[in-house]
């Protein structure tokens, strides 16, 4: 990485770091709220307040930088043209509700369409994802080793329950064998913690029907920078401006649920 | 509690931690081993070693209690006559193996068959959840509130992709509107880890088929304690001795599940 992206990458960690304060902080107020009735309005606040946080930070240091963001403070991007800042302040919404924990903030920064930094925090493990093109995927500072290829039938997938009974995205009964054929089956209802354990090798493949590109971005240049693979179904490139279904996992589980499940 | 059960409480927690940092200390091994074949015989071992720990420590403090452990080192157990020990040295050996963390020491102490303490410690989280009958259920030193009657549109159910998909155990075809009623399912692999969620608020239920009473013993203490139920997929109290289906969760959605989904 030359010297301006490694000046980006340290601007990022700090602005992830400080909306992750700014989040714990907010937990004392969540649980104050949380036996009324409104306490999706204030989640809805959290998520707006953190994008704004970034919207801002951005546009003063970065003022040609492009925002794609969940909330829509950030700009109508339509293309990837220049610097595109791709952003989920609140990834795992329900569970920052329900748990105060399993969320992260997710971020990829594109350039001229090229995933060029990658950042899921998870913010009260404490654990930052974070990778750079062609400099690997760290977490916090360990570097991850690229990932293993397992075998599908010592394999872990995440696959939530909405795709395993009949519903408007995808034919439920594709998942029926694939489920019984790996070792075990996760769901931890944020995409970005998904993604971030699959970089981690933590596990081994993750499929859903329904992802905007501010929950895959920050995820898809961390998988990469390990050997692993995100796309869509089909194992076509992902559009960084169109939501998608999304299939990521290290290769071997890619090739073979791809080959034996997805296209079938 | 009385000064005895305050001392056996006293020694549980002490003997736990010490189990906790035991595991930790096994990490470098797991990772060091991973990369070759036998990474099960290691988390094989590792489970005994633990479970012995236990079983030896009790055996010298407490030479009339008995143990019922996952592993066979303690008892052999066929009743709940006096004091009882329900242990299972690492719940959740796959998330063990794959992730280094989702997995939990869990200990449930019967006294006469009655539930007396119960503790599951997820040791990578530093989270101990504690509770002793009539003294309320605790995390670390937090004492946990009462759960709320969470409606079921509003709730988070864990449900692993095993029990959706056709099985051996459960008609799968129960759970597909169940599914679709709730705000959203999760599953994290590991039932203590799910039980000790329930305790404390970030799931509402959790449906399982197959557990052994080392799996549900210290959950069944801590839910009971915040109000909560455990008991088989027909409300009825859950043996200690014998395996069974699994259905936990806080009072309304245990009984609104149980009345429109289970017992139909």
């Amino acid at each position: 990485m030359d010297k301006q992206w490694q000046e980006i990458d340290l601007f990022a960690k700090q602005a992830i770091k400080e909306a992750g304060r700014k989040i714990i902080d907010s937990f004392d107020e969540v649980l104050k709220i949380q036996t009324k009735s409104n306490v999706n309005d204030l989640v809805t606040n959290m998520d707006k307040q953190i994008e704004k946080f970034f919207v801002e930070k951005i546009a003063l240091e970065y003022p040609d930088h492009r925002v794609l963001g969940e909330e829509g403070y950030g700009d109508n991007v339509n293309d990837m043209k220049g610097t595109v800042w791709i952003i989920d302040p609140i990834d795992g919404t329900m569970n920052f509700v329900h748990q105060q924990r399993n969320f992260a903030v997710s971020i990829g920064i594109f350039h001229e369409g090229e995933g060029m930094l990658g950042y899921i925090y998870d913010v009260v493990a404490d654990e930052l994802y974070h990778a750079g093109k062609g400099n690997g995927a760290y977490l916090n500072d360990k570097k991850l080793p690229a990932l293993n290829d397992v075998p599908l039938e010592e394999a872990i997938m995440s696959l939530n329950a909405t795709w395993l009974v009949p519903n408007r995205k995808v034919d439920h009964e594709i998942f029926v064998s694939l489920v019984h054929r790996v070792r075990g089956t996760r769901s931890y209802g944020s995409a970005a913690i998904e993604l971030a354990y699959i970089a981690a090798g933590r596990l081994d493949g993750y499929i859903t029907m329904r992802l905007s590109p501010w929950d895959f971005a920050g995820g898809k240049v961390l998988i990469e920078e390990v050997g692993g693979l995100v796309t869509d179904l089909n194992g076509n490139e992902l559009s960084m401006v169109n939501n998608s279904p999304v299939f990521a996992g290290n290769r071997a589980v890619h090739e073979r649920v791809l080959n034996e499940y997805l296209k079938k």
